[in-house]
């Protein structure tokens, strides 16, 4: 569907060499780490929020459909254009604005990637807590817009609890600004934490103040392996019930550690393991280690390592940085999901994993951040191996049903986007996505932001 | 203005004896603490949600208005009925549902009251962080209404840092259900944290899933003088630079301690006061009062206690404790706000503040939660004296200019309500509010619920 020629006369002018209409342009924006694929009828990279604005108007009274970007990491397919839109790429608006030291906050523009972030704030001894593991190379506004997460969630929340304002243009071309650099208001509704997530169906961020921690002095690792994941599970009950919090708390199953002895990894037997970071200073470190041990005993305990060193505490993490790695040579073909349970629940979610592995013949691994709940539910295929593939795309729905039937959620922090949008109406009552609509229709009367992502069509009432 | 014969005929059969249009019944629901005054035209007392959305969506049939209220100690206005409304209260609803201690959060009803839920989980060793100085008689709904805070906020964040799920009835009558019982999501809008702080506009909270922290084992306080604020607030800035959090960081001005010294209370001249509070485990809480002190120490610093026992503990708190009655018998008027600046603006606001003092010729204590930058700025005037009354009245939206010209807001704990309102309109541009009206008419879209509170009547564009 090719775009009227008054709009693309109207936006060339207004964003100059920031509008690409040329196949290479479109082929570099066209997706995202989900692997879908969508070419944008043209790429715009507005430099300035008055050009976010002059291109939302012109797209809007064009009825012509705008999707966000930033650095395409997403898993979800939240970025990938859908047919005749505009891809709006944020690179050109990447500037760190202010870093109010005083005020523990940044002010940044979308575009800045999230590492670039973190090595202009380490001088000041500060850093941002949202860590996915993409962070070398996907943007604070991609962080933004799917409430990105990581391990140091578990003590510092996810990106929605690092927010502390956001200016931004919403589907009417509207500038709008919510919060501030301070960290507690009462006064009117919060737009802030409404949009961090929203995944650029209600506005686009043009600004965001960003909430700052100072960085530890000092910190340490306790891997602990346990029996099976019920008796991990208690443990990090354990662990979340006392006054220190770990900084991470990463959970890997039996069977991630299987496959990981199995390629070489030395590792013992165990049915579960655990890693926890604890940071402070050079004195309380050591309180906070004695306190994580003691509440990582119990029963089902196989074996505990303690590092306080760089290179000793890389040891103890090697087996969790090896797995990715390890998963993509033994399947090539992966479906990496999110879910969140509540604690108490890891090991119903664990042994309802293990059931529909067998039931599916197939390989699913689970890992990730347990402080949380929330674990990565890895399903392995050979994608030429048809039948195999088959297995796990339909193992997957119930994955969810799972999830959401032991009292969690679809994602903890890859967001929903194309790849979950169908799965909303198992996770929520008619009239929540129907309050979820109406948000979307206050704020993109015209639904030309992101559309069809996030949402399942809406369910008209009998 | 009666309410409809049939809405009356339809409630009394749908409520029994929670329906009540009796004058003492109006009279008790005709307030709050703002000391504002409207007789509701019936008092509704739901037992169950199905009652509840049947209230709803009989007064949306007739058009008729429902406030929603807890126990009545807003400040704001926020739970005064409207004229001609029915006024909801929550007081039968007000069980503890399910205490789940591995998951760490408590189900409960809006009309618990706060200090009934600290008693219940303090054998669990938990606790839920807000601590509103009306802990003991204010309910959850009502700090759920106002996203109420308190002195523990600079660690544990207010009220919507500490919630988990809700589950609402909104301006339809349909049931929502928002989050649930885990601390990380990325699956959908956050509807949990737009209710909160909606004040009783958008919907009628029905259950929370309240996010509860572990009791520290041990506290101990640090009390330090400054020769003035500047010095004071530098001093709030180290303490928040570096990585422990205080439990508790509070701020009294020059004024509040001249006042409090004049009123009998043992104190050294001094032109600020702040007050830490540290906690944790008996190993670490003296590497955090050592980290404490350190960072308290510094220009200006006039004299520093430390108390580790309770009653020690007690004498440092006694100034602050003593402020309000203090303040009441000084002068029976008082308009007491609670403005946020950035952490680093804290000077800035009680010089500002003094120089109204001044100007208006009126006594103006500044005092408060440091940490967050929310400070309590109380004008003390005597009712009886029509022109200090008129002077304390007009300087109030020079405070309010003063704190939004700082970069800062209008409300950090309090809400808007009816008092605020009308200062919205200089706190947010025409965008940002036309936003959140339309959020209110996503939610509400017949504007029957609370009418007229926190939001300004809308501009329409030119």
């Amino acid at each position: 569907m090719p775009l009227p020629t008054a709009l693309i006369d109207t936006l060339s002018a207004v964003l100059g060499d920031g509008w690409r209409t040329d196949l290479d342009s479109r082929t570099a924006h066209a997706s995202d780490d989900s692997r879908r694929q969508q070419l944008p009828a043209a790429v715009a990279l507005p430099q300035t929020r008055q050009q976010v604005q002059a291109l939302v108007r012109a797209c809007r009274a064009h009825g012509v459909p705008l999707v966000a970007r930033g650095a395409g990491t997403g898993t979800t397919g939240a970025a990938v254009p859908v047919d005749g839109s505009i891809a709006v790429s944020f690179a050109r608006m990447n500037r760190i604005l202010d870093v109010r030291t005083a005020d523990r906050c940044a002010v940044v523009e979308p575009g800045v990637l999230n590492g670039a972030l973190q090595a202009a704030l380490a001088p000041h001894g500060l850093f941002w807590p949202p860590d996915p593991s993409s962070a070398d190379s996907c943007t604070v506004g991609g962080n933004l817009a799917t409430n990105a997460g990581g391990p140091r969630a578990v003590k510092y929340g996810a990106t929605r609890d690092n927010v502390l304002g956001l200016v931004a243009v919403t589907g009417t071309g509207d500038l709008i600004r919510a919060g501030g650099a301070y960290t507690k208001a009462s006064a009117g509704y919060d737009l802030t934490r409404l949009l961090i997530g929203s995944e650029g169906t209600l506005a686009l961020i043009v600004e965001a103040t960003l909430k700052l921690a100072p960085r530890p002095q000092a910190q340490a690792t306790v891997r602990a392996f346990y029996r099976d994941a019920t008796c991990a599970a208690a443990a990090v009950s354990r662990l979340m019930a006392q006054p220190a919090v770990p900084a991470v708390l990463e959970f890997m199953d039996g069977r991630s550690l299987g496959l990981l002895r199995r390629h070489g990894i030395d590792l013992p037997e165990a049915g579960a393991l655990l890693l926890i970071d604890a940071e402070g200073s050079d004195e309380t470190l050591p309180d906070a280690l004695a306190a994580f041990g003691h509440a990582a005993e119990g029963d089902g305990l196989l074996d505990l390592d303690v590092a306080t060193d760089g290179a000793a505490r890389e040891r103890l993490w090697a087996a969790r940085r090896a797995l990715s790695p390890a998963l993509r040579s033994i399947a090539p073909g992966k479906i990496n999901e999110d879910v969140v349970v509540p604690v108490s629940r890891i090991p119903d979610l664990v042994a309802g994993v293990e059931a529909l592995a067998d039931a599916y013949a197939l390989t699913i691994v689970v890992f990730g951040h347990a402080g949380n709940g929330n674990l990565h539910v890895n399903l392995l295929y050979h994608p030429d191996d048809a039948d195999e593939t088959a297995r796990a795309h339909a193992a997957l729905p119930r994955v969810f049903e799972l999830a959401l039937a032991l009292g969690g959620t679809l994602s903890g922090e890859h967001g929903i986007g194309l790849s979950k949008r169908d799965f909303m109406a198992r996770a929520y009552d008619p009239a929540t996505l129907a309050a979820m609509h109406a948000i979307k229709q206050a704020f993109d009367p015209d639904g030309i932001l992101n559309p069809g992502k996030l949402l399942p069509p809406l369910q008209t009432k009998c």
